[in-house]
């Protein structure tokens, strides 16, 4: 909003207002349109300039559906400074998770072991860049990445599940970093303090982007990222049950659906 | 010890070999002399060089007897780059608490609140530099964080306790800071996963020291910790039962024994 | 302006916008108010609400005519990342170099060298913490930095005048830290590159503070800098002659010229 | 050498005693074994265990005779922290600058532009992975930036070649970062004081890998770059002319010489 505290203080993503709606007294660039305010489910709609990110006319407007998961997913790493040749695990292989593992490898790490207990997602996980995966209902996860790491552990560990925290503390190497991303808000994993010291970890957590916008619309614009793969289906809204179910049946990445109404 | 994998990797830290003992057939810079070896208790000791750095003939040597918890200490903070200005909380007044407290005045916080349910520690903290203490038994810690804070969190928050984790979480600001010093091998506490997301805290923890002895003796020279307030005891190893009785007290900051036997 | 490819990339301070005047389209927050649009030299002024930040009633208002600039200072010297037993060199002691030396003396350095040419400014860095000052035209500023740091070279080095970036490359230690300040628009100093890479000097530069002006409000408020000794006049700007006179003898800190016109 | 006060503080790439040949009294490590002592040019030679590292049996002898400058480049460039979808410029495209073209390609740059004379060394870089090549010898490299990055600047440039850090200020975006790497000891360029703290732009120097030995093997054994296009020849050193002239001609990349005397 740029008047409350947190965005004096160039913190635009913990805004106070970030959830009000358009009944609001604030300036435009505090509503979530589409979220808290109208402006979503329909073909067009009127927004501040400031709203707008322009890109080539061959982008395909599917995948910029992409765009604000994606300025989540490519904030928040960020913060782990990955460099080539680091070693990586991502717990989940949802659309996130995903994300997460297409970053990675486009970061350059040589290693991307990627856990998730669907093979549909293991399987895209592999075509996106995982060098490894790993099925956590019948394989014990921190002995594969023992094993591909001759027993140090990875650089990076990413959760986008919700509860695995002490898993990635586990999975690390000393002085490793963890990425807490999966967000659930029941949960309340233990961690073991002794743990996360004796190696330590370096935490860090990711939810809004931030001024990340207009490098993403530049992302997806380039190609970089294999994302035609990660968005495996595109549905009009008029077929939005076919949608339901397919999410439901986890036999896909991320679902695009389109206004036709 | 200079030939593991973390020693490769610049982690001398988290040297797989740091708990050998005088039994080892590495070099000298893998023992840990006065704790896994022979080298403590005794007036004397013959050191490796490598391990001897010299200070000047002012410097009082009950003081030295800071350097190691204090390197600990220094090397941790180093990982929140704490700036003039910021605000601060301490959870915990023990020696270790009180280093903190002392080394936040240092860098120049305008606001330190410090946590403790002993009088003593509470009054020890205010003298060091604490700009305000807080009994954890009868006050709301989060209340009085807020209050000083004009409702937004501190930006720093250390943990020198060992459970607390998730307190540290609650009373920091979006963006702020967690580092987890207290060192307790059973603690399993529970974490806030929403809280930790939407405040995009940053976890740090802290253990050794690393490449910090001779700083640290330098800052011992320099006097501009106020350690003498910390360091509230000095007996004579002949009287160890005053001194254990003295800790079991707690009516005291660090208390250090000399060998006179 | 929140609109240029710089505000949208969270570089306000580098806003392309940022050197219009009033008559300007944009709205309120890229207006320079008393710099490049009307504002300053009077005593009431209507500014819009974003530009107000409330300070205690016990803070001098002579004081908050430091903010600028402190803030400029305060947000560069953050990206030194100042920790407590660093080593430090302020190249001039002007206000500004005098503030340099608050601020490092505040983050805790041990030992901070201040040189200049003119005695009343050394004098002053004494008394704002220096601990030790040189007269650049008659003794040698490298020799003595050799001296006051074993030979290694100092930890940071703050170049306040404009042109001796070298003589800061020559001061730090190997992977010092040099900031750029003083800022001559003519100068063109030339950079030895054999020793900036030997030693793997970090460069950074600053310009203007950024986020930083809630947060200067704090410092002033809080008291943790001696800027009343910086602050050495106050003079009514119907005496203006008086502050220009005394600012070319060089015979003060910085001069606060208040409107009784 | 583990002994001086740069050793001491962490910092092996600054020892004091790196360039001390064999008669020295100090330890293995210290020693430059094929540069300031025996070691080099021989088919054998028995080393110390700390200076080796194991890599699988399928790498290529030739791509590890990279791993001395990779090691160099690789340190030096996570100083910049490339992020995914950032845009770079590289000055100079010999065998430094191709390698640092394939390190910000693998660290998922979506612009990379690299400047060079040579028609030979810019297909090269486009091999590598350039998205642009320039010769500036005949085009103006400024407005390729400019134009590539819609006036608004790189986020990262390199140099590769030594005496043009004025050129990498002036392509760099406000906030950019320069990686002065190109070591010319005669070079005494001229720098705009006041370009570099409008834009605020951060330097970076690099010299000698540190603790990264390990993971340049990693890097080489795991195929993540492509080396081989960066070594282009493979000579025995009974032919050792041969190398020199095609060095000289510039129609070459790296060149393994091996021994087969």
């Amino acid at each position: 909003c740029g008047y409350c505290d947190n965005c004096l203080a160039g913190l635009p993503e913990a805004c106070e207002n970030v959830f009000i709606g358009a009944d609001s007294q604030f300036e435009g660039q505090a509503l979530s349109m589409g979220v808290f305010a109208d402006g979503g489910l329909t073909r067009y709609a009127v927004l501040p300039a400031k709203f707008a990110y322009k890109v080539g006319p061959d982008t395909k407007p599917e995948l910029m559906g992409l765009a604000e998961p994606l300025a989540g997913c490519g904030y928040a790493i960020e913060k782990l400074n990955v460099h080539v040749g680091d070693t990586a695990c991502v717990l989940g292989a949802g659309p996130i998770g995903l994300m997460f593992t297409a970053l990675l490898k486009a970061s350059g790490c040589r290693k991307i072991i990627v856990s998730d207990p669907v093979e549909y997602r293991r399987n895209k996980a592999l075509e996106i860049g995982a060098t490894r995966v790993v099925n956590p209902d019948t394989e014990d996860v921190g002995k594969v990445v023992s094993e591909e790491t001759d027993g140090l552990g990875v650089d990076h560990c990413i959760e986008a599940v919700g509860p695995l925290i002490q898993d990635c503390i586990d999975y690390v190497r000393p002085r490793g970093k963890v990425l807490q991303y999966g967000h659930d808000e029941l949960a309340r994993p233990q961690i073991e303090v002794g743990t996360l010291l004796k190696k330590e970890v370096e935490l860090h957590s990711g939810f809004l982007g931030k001024y990340y916008m207009r490098k993403v619309g530049q992302i997806i614009e380039s190609g970089i990222l294999p994302l035609e793969k990660i968005l495996t289906h595109v549905i009009p809204a008029s077929r939005y049950q076919e949608a339901l179910d397919l999410a439901a049946s986890y036999q896909c990445g991320k679902i695009f659906v389109f206004m036709d109404l």
